[in-house]
């Protein structure tokens, strides 16, 4: 019914994004008004082979461009860091070495091609179409595996003078905490990350092996953060309470961008945000809690509009964004 | 000499620039090129009467305008809450009430006036003519009795959404760490000021009555931050630790800005600035430290080229670059 519509009417300009993980690349038609047709889901190859991960993008979008002629930009996402606008790897897969990702999916596809991490597409997504549209300043933090983020200020995407902007995960919250795969103690996403929730799940687990967090997973080895989470809606106190745990870390990392960069709104995206009050309810409550000095003039706090799609919905609107119309 | 060379030339633009501090206002002629003439400063009556620094300002500027009648713009830096562009001070002296701070004085001076937080004037004073000319994002940190902040990014001040941004005092970089006056614990402000240092001096003297510390101040109720930089200079190794540890805070509190923002440079300000390596040494190796992510990309860390006039001078060049030519 839609593609009769799209072909009878002037198309709707529309790009196709990907968001390239370390396990899956995900990929769709991304329309301009923020809709996502079409997604697909495949394995992704190692990222330490950049060339095949190349290779599976164009695969997956050469597929999409079959049924979506219309589509006729391409905008990728990488957790790696990125050069902008120039789409380049650097440090490609630990390597040391820089890879011209962007010229050579465009080369492999024929189609107008951009390139930027995977954070800022998310908060572009979320910008352009999600929870922090018709802001000044936002900044979107993806709270998933790990912690990161991303900042628009002024209709544009602010990547710093580096392209290493919005790197939240790696402030230090709690010097003396636990210790962070960076080498340091008491990063935020130490602290308040899926990776935390399952760490904090199993020592919960552990010292109650009778309680619902064991229960639910059988083992203390076996619970993760969908365990914790699951507790957390059948209403133990133990896994609510370590929702307010991550929330508290995460709303003191919040406070500190509020109180450096002031902006409009905080969007809190990435898997955990699916979480809802759980973590954002203590998450508020700790941020404006360290926040005193600003007597209540705080941002809006708000879950991700697209917690699941935004990587490939910023990319698509990114693409659509960059490239004046093609047609 | 300068007044003659002036006066048979075209005279270069030039403004009044007025820093209110909260026991004395400085005030200068500022010259397009950075210089600051003329200076004057006189005791500050009490913040809580807003009135009155208006009557104090005025007089000031209107001595200086009588010997140099070619400024004819007026910048004026407080530590009050300032909106942009209105120049209205928000919460004015705690009272709640706000104040057209800007519209009074224009009256009172009859010269186009500007009104800016005195952080956002000494960042815009190593923005124009210090240590950060020529970057495109930079942050400005002062370290005085209390911590505060000021960012430039595009050649313009950034404010954030409400007037707020820059607010670095107030990050939280030891939660379980000393009280600071917000109410909170382990502000950066708490650990890495002048008041840190005082009390820190304080206490190493008490716990040695014989050291350099105690001595140079006579007993530990005397002691300042003066006293524990001047025996640092004189290489007592008690004295030099504590700026170590007031760099180690500040370092963390910096990474957190550089991981966010990612700025060309962060100048350190203020009073303690002038106290050079002692400080910036160790706060540098403690940034670097907590920034492992960035793969040694870290920006230029400097002191303040004009740490004691930066309020001056940026609120005169900031009147300058916001006024076009009044001749």
């Amino acid at each position: 019914m839609r593609a009769l519509v799209e072909s009878t009417v002037a198309p709707m300009p529309c790009a196709i994004g990907v968001d390239v993980g370390r396990t899956k690349i995900a990929a769709g038609v991304v329309t301009g008004d923020g809709r996502v047709l079409a997604e697909r889901v495949v394995a992704a190859p190692s990222h330490l082979d950049q060339l095949a991960v190349v290779s599976q993008v164009a695969a997956v979008v050469e597929e999409l461009a079959g049924t979506h002629p219309e589509a006729r930009r391409l905008g990728v996402g990488t957790p790696e860091v990125v050069e902008w606008p120039s789409g380049r790897v650097l440090d490609a897969g630990g390597s040391g070495q820089s890879f011209a990702l962007r010229d050579l999916l465009e080369e492999a596809v024929s189609l107008p091609t951009v390139v930027d991490s995977d954070a800022n597409m998310a908060a572009w997504a979320e910008f352009r179409a999600g929870s922090a549209v018709g802001t000044r300043n936002a900044v979107i933090v993806t709270v998933g595996t790990g912690v990161g983020g991303g900042i628009v200020t002024d209709g544009q995407l602010y990547r710093g003078s580096t392209g290493f902007a919005g790197e939240l995960g790696h402030i230090v919250v709690q010097p003396e905490g636990v210790r962070c795969q960076c080498g340091n103690r008491g990063c935020l996403e130490a602290l308040s990350s899926g990776t935390a929730l399952t760490r904090n799940g199993r020592r919960a687990a552990q010292a109650d092996p009778a309680g619902m967090i064991a229960r639910l997973a059988g083992s203390a080895e076996q619970v993760t953060g969908e365990t914790v989470f699951e507790a957390a809606l059948q209403g133990d106190p133990q896994a609510v309470a370590l929702f307010g745990e991550l929330g508290h870390w995460l709303g003191i990392g919040m406070a500190a961008v509020v109180l450096f960069f002031d902006p409009d709104v905080v969007v809190v995206g990435g898997g955990l945000a699916r979480t809802g009050d759980l973590l954002l309810g203590p998450a508020g409550t700790s941020m404006n809690a360290h926040c005193p000095v600003r007597g209540g003039r705080m941002p809006r706090l708000e879950a991700a509009a697209h917690p699941r799609s935004s990587g490939v919905l910023g990319a698509g609107m990114l693409a659509l964004d960059s490239f004046a119309q093609a047609r």
